[in-house]
């Protein structure tokens, strides 16, 4: 077991009917004026956003608001935010949605106690020091960044998305209610599953040695995202299944699955260059296709280890590791498969004419590895991209 | 899944020598005068005291000292300390121990920033709202202290062991080392074990429905704790193995392993009215032979959950439920006693003659019950405590 340092200091509200809370939270945390962000509008049609506004002005916290947050969140977006957020005196960023809304909510609390520009903590130019504190009410299962201590932001001017880490964005609390998720459709609760189980199945297989606990609870938490998965594609008000698959997202993202382990996460940097350039591609389906390639492509490196994540997450019942590694891959894609995910590039237009775009995105043109189970350079990643296509 | 919030603020230091950072940490944190706490000296013979001294002396941070916890703090102990605190101006309480010095600590930080005896709030006259913080340096993996948010204490004089829960003490950091464990005893490692699983096993039974992912969570945290335990009764140097036990310590008792579950440790409420009545009674110890007992008692009453507990954590394959939940606790209680733990009250010297004395001490003199699997009144607590006999 690596060393490692745990901190989750994000306080969770978790249930059914908790958003009702929120303006009671804020108000106890002493906070009189917030910037409310959110996405493209839909909690105003569910009624989620009238809630939210009557309870600010029921506990007399002032607000203004940034909707309009894009899936892949815009820095642009983010740079207008924090003008606003600076002129306002805005006291904490809450935002109400999912991974998009909440990692712009993220950049914003960076960039309003700041004169530097918040891409210049991006591309690592400068290093940052302290935050708003961040809030959400969370109505998307997927990205984890409610306990996250990372946020990612593109900038399309430059091609790029790129994330950091710092641990002066966790959120300071997440209003997890599961029924807040009835709504989010079959294919956005797919993508969801896919990216939860990648965060934790990343760190699976970060090249070190087995850290029985952290591979035990993994374990476990794959297989009941699973468990849920099946039940929530037929019965998608199902509030047991929410609830596991929403609680699921927060464990696998929070670094709880990567305590004593190398924290590395090499197919979403494969994936954040492909969604990154095409924004046809939602970042789970992107990952539902490379998870697959990349397993296959790397597991020789690793056999044993693949051979017990076929054994304790997919219950592949065989003897010989290699086989039993190989079983584990099927059964992962037939997975994706089964509940909608794609298992192609060309799915979304993509072609092998793509792939040295792609590469070069990926390994910042050439002047990165990305650490996987074996190192990635260009050479493999485009052999990645190749087997996907 | 019930609803449930989960506060884990404790920032987690873990892994070797990191005790070498305390100094930097309280440093970073902005802390200049502190009081360190420590029990019966054993910190003096290893080096460790030495060694946190000069941390603190390096990073000019003054310190008060309060050596001498016993295990099971008492309340005198802590009133002292108090006082001490008070006066000197201590900024934060360092715990350099187990479970039983970072308790002391706990309510000396509450104590220290209110005129209200201490006392009071133990016996709830008086509700706590603010505290100093506390951190420890952890010494024995066992209680789980070093992330809670509980922590018993003693009154001898009023022949009472109680506890409170307030999210005022979890610590603001803990620093972990599992070498720090190599010197444990076999006895006092293997009552770690024992409180170790109790804290997961004790949520586990609660009364409410299955919540799959907390369920895969303590099933694996269990069978990862059973796996080190059977290790390190061998190899009390073995890294792994202490670092696997030491990490299970602090999420078995952070509340982890209750998320959407009934939080309650009735067999903890039964050892409590043991070791507070009986010194030679380690807490462990105490539950190793309490918790077989509790289970024979009440696994009619929920056995599908008792089947699970034994297919799970136990790999018992008996299709029968009630074969397997007997299975499961025969392999519990054989469990305990090859790790060395007692499997009855008599090894104690404690006979049927206590009975009596040992319930109105549970039940506070038949004024409250006990919630388990089943409720459990004076009756129901009497029978348990024969079976131990």
């Amino acid at each position: 077991m690596l060393d490692f340092e745990y901190y989750t200091p994000t306080k969770v509200f978790f249930g059914k009917g908790r958003e009702k809370e929120v303006g009671k939270i804020i108000s106890q945390y002493g906070y009189k004026k917030i910037m409310l962000q959110y996405g493209k509008g839909s909690i105003k049609k569910n009624g989620l956003y009238d809630c939210i506004i009557n309870l600010l002005k029921e506990y007399d916290i002032e607000f203004v608001e940034m909707g309009g947050v894009e899936p892949n969140p815009k820095i642009e977006f983010v740079r207008e935010a924090v003008h606003i957020a600076k002129r306002e005196g805005v006291e904490l960023v809450l935002a109400v949605g999912g991974g998009s809304v909440i990692d712009a909510a993220k950049y914003t609390a960076l960039g309003a106690v700041t004169d530097c520009d918040v891409w210049d903590f991006v591309v690592g130019k400068q290093k940052p020091t302290s935050a708003l504190p961040v809030a959400c009410v969370l109505t998307i299962a997927a990205a984890g960044s409610e306990m996250s201590w990372s946020a990612v932001v593109s900038d399309l001017s430059l091609n790029m998305k790129r994330g950091l880490a710092s641990d002066l964005i966790r959120p300071l609390f997440a209003v997890c209610n599961p029924e807040l998720t009835y709504t989010v459709s079959s294919y956005q609760t797919a993508c969801g599953i896919t990216d939860i189980m990648a965060h934790t199945m990343e760190r699976y297989f970060t090249p070190c040695e087995p850290t029985d606990i952290t591979d035990q609870i993994s374990e476990g938490i794959l297989r009941s995202v699973i468990n849920a998965a099946r039940v929530v594609m037929k019965e998608p008000n199902n509030y047991e299944a929410r609830a596991n698959i929403m609680w699921a997202s927060s464990l696998s993202h929070n670094n709880l699955t990567g305590c004593g382990r190398i924290n590395s996460l090499p197919v979403h940097q494969l994936e954040h260059a492909v969604s990154g350039e095409y924004d046809n591609v939602a970042h789970g389906a992107g990952l539902a296709v490379l998870f697959p390639a990349w397993a296959k492509y790397v597991y020789t490196y690793n056999i044993p280890r693949f051979a017990q994540f076929a054994r304790n997450v997919w219950g592949v019942n065989e003897v010989d590791d290699k086989k039993a590694a190989e079983l584990g891959i099927e059964s992962m894609t037939e997975f994706f498969k089964s509940i909608g995910m794609p298992s192609t590039l060309r799915e979304f237009g993509i072609n092998l004419d793509a792939i040295d775009k792609l590469t070069d995105l990926c390994t910042f043109n050439n002047t990165r590895t990305v650490d996987s189970v074996i190192k990635l350079g260009s050479k493999e990643i485009k052999d990645i991209f190749k087997l996907c296509c």
